[in-house]
């Protein structure tokens, strides 16, 4: 403890070594959450308690802390901190903001809530003088949301950016190491539990967008709403595409992208190609990377199992514990400065794949002086240097289209 | 602020939003330090004060704040924490240790010091309620030491491993891609500023191993002392060994790993083959990798600069903020376990390059039936599988032999 001298600005801090926890959401996530709290492996000085744990139906009832009904949990004054866990935005944004009202700290690894209302939850947070955690929102076990704040502490971090989807990344680095098309690829995914029976949420890039939300608003001290972002997922993606891109020494992965620069913001998630010897084409399976540029930190990497129960519950707890010991952050307010959009910060060259319909593609690339690919047996065409919301815009009314940043 | 209850645990912590700083070395780093905090660029609720910095001579004193006296910072009551960055393990070690006695917290950069003196270091913490952070000494501005720290909360950590040493990655991965051999490369090396005039600490493993020494102790709960660790460098490599690893999609790394299995630890140190796939194959340059496993985390890997001003100023100017913000650490108290060490847990196939006394080198390899590797214009031979110490003593006698792990 460092010493306190009686000349320097001191404040008290009153705090416990115990917290007592209502869950939402007894699913994998939160069945892991339970496990390690059960399981008592993290040091014996933090003192964590189970109260009630919401399931949905009265015949998912299986042990005495389980309920159907969350006012168990939102209105109970025992409670101190709430951790949510069940997913979706209804009624995981009402149940959340019930909590802050009451006084509950919330941790949730729920990315579509925290995506959907972060500059309202944050408000939340401070008004109700609760603490608002969600390393589980974004990249698993990774300590990615920790080492942002940690770096803001210091840094200007004008860089985020990553491969934050790990299903997307099972599907684009199977077809390369196995040569097979998207579709068998896809139905293996299922079938291993690796995506969902509608992929649509990961394969569109709409999961991998909350997460570019969430890292950048955290990063640029600004609420960045998904709909500003341009977004290209895999759904047309081709083995021919994968084979072409193998010829050129390339790997082809979903990312995220987000800049800041002179006060203004720019984000995009689309394919993107990387050189074979890069970080990013060593990433495999259901595999994460993220990054973040810090101006006197530089360029810090963080891979790891992006999902999964322990990995995310372990997140979760680890959040409990960062507020059981205080949290006392010492980053910028988050969203207490307003930079605005400004696309042209990223560009870059693409690939396009005309699908269908080449004339008319052709006729929407002119602005981008299209050059045809040689010797592939299909028409595959190189852009010239364009903003990146640009290609977006262009591409977007073409169902069959598959572009790549190069 | 959690709401504190009536019924529970409540303690008291009082804390200070400044800190009065003395800092021991006004070099690379330590003037780093100084930009830093001077630069108010940090979250001004965090008021950080230089009050004193040593240097070596009277003629180095260029500021008010400088002094070549260190009983000016060591018997200054107003100095609350010492910051270390003077390198070396003498004075550095009587220096820290009286800072400590003095109630002054510590935070260091110096890993030579930290590996020789760990335990003492940590049990003069504790004795003197002052904090010791070392952040700054493994792997500059990467938050690694904080990240072991986090995970240790919850999870058993049961390996610890990277390419902790930018000096011999930059000669590595140059080597590799400008096809020039050891010699031109270290050169090269020290024009640049990547290695020092005298390169033995860290061609020949001792920095690396000052790393793991600290990040092993830390992660398995004991000290584990460096002369317990076999340890090869690259100074005997050759152009010739790298080209052949390229033939085969090798590339080599200087690599530090150490595992805990059933209670025993073991330790290694030396030149490593990865695939070229793999997230190690793609660190270039002076950047660095560290890895973790931990059992509910799974593997996570932490990418950056290894070094340099900023991002090890960085990395000392977090540690103060953590200190200011209380520091409490929920880990297990290190150094309170102590597993003993089983060399037989790390094995492997060995590559390994005559050098000119190939008969003798065959005898002492004769335990691991080495086969010629064919096709090549120099002897060189892959053994069986074996315990990694008996490799290094059968070779430690041969001044120009050449080895990695396959």
């Amino acid at each position: 403890m460092p010493k306190v001298r009686a000349n320097l600005n001191v404040k008290v801090w009153i705090y416990k070594d115990s917290m007592k926890i209502g869950l939402l959401g007894c699913g994998t996530i939160g069945y892991g959450v339970y496990e390690l709290i059960a399981s008592k492996r993290y040091p014996s000085s933090s003192n964590l308690e189970l109260v009630k744990a919401l399931v949905k139906t009265p015949e998912e009832i299986t042990m005495d802390f389980m309920t159907n009904n969350p006012d168990d949990i939102l209105e109970n004054d025992e409670i101190e901190t709430v951790v949510e866990v069940m997913g979706g935005i209804h009624p995981a944004y009402e149940f959340i903001s019930k909590a802050m009202k009451k006084g509950k700290n919330i941790v949730t690894a729920n990315k579509a809530v925290v995506a959907a209302y972060f500059d309202e939850f944050v408000d939340l947070a401070m008004d109700n003088h609760v603490k608002f955690r969600y390393e589980a929102s974004v990249g698993g076990g990774i300590p990615w949301i920790n080492s942002l704040r940690q770096a803001q502490r210091i840094d200007n971090i004008t860089s985020v950016s990553g491969i934050m989807n790990g299903t997307t990344n099972y599907i684009l680095s199977t077809m390369e190491s196995e040569k097979i098309d998207f579709d068998i690829c896809l139905k293996s995914a299922q079938q291993k539990g690796y995506a969902e029976a509608n992929p649509a949420a990961d394969i569109d890039g709409i999961d991998i967008r909350n997460k570019l939300v969430i890292s950048s608003s955290l990063a640029f001290s600004s609420y960045i709403k998904g709909d500003v972002i341009p977004t290209k997922g895999i759904r047309n993606i081709s083995i021919m595409d994968i084979e072409y891109f193998a010829s050129i020494g390339k790997s082809v992965r979903l990312y995220a992208d987000a800049r800041l620069e002179n006060g203004c913001f720019a984000c995009r998630i689309e394919p993107t190609l990387f050189d074979g010897t890069s970080p990013e084409a060593s990433i495999y399976m259901n595999n994460n990377i993220f990054s973040l540029y810090g101006e006197t930190i530089g360029e810090l990497k963080f891979i790891g199992q992006g999902a999964g129960r322990y990995p995310t519950a372990n997140a979760i707890v680890q959040d409990i514990l960062d507020i059981i010991a205080g949290d006392r952050y010492f980053g910028r307010e988050i969203f207490s400065e307003h930079p605005a959009c400004n696309h042209d910060i990223l560009k870059g060259k693409y690939y396009v794949r005309a699908g269908g319909n080449t004339e008319k593609v052709l006729e929407a690339l002119k602005p981008f002086s299209p050059s045809k690919i040689p010797c592939l047996s299909f028409d595959a065409y190189v852009t010239s240097e364009a903003v990146s919301v640009d290609i977006h815009e262009a591409l977007k009314e073409f169902d069959d289209v598959f572009f790549a940043r190069i």
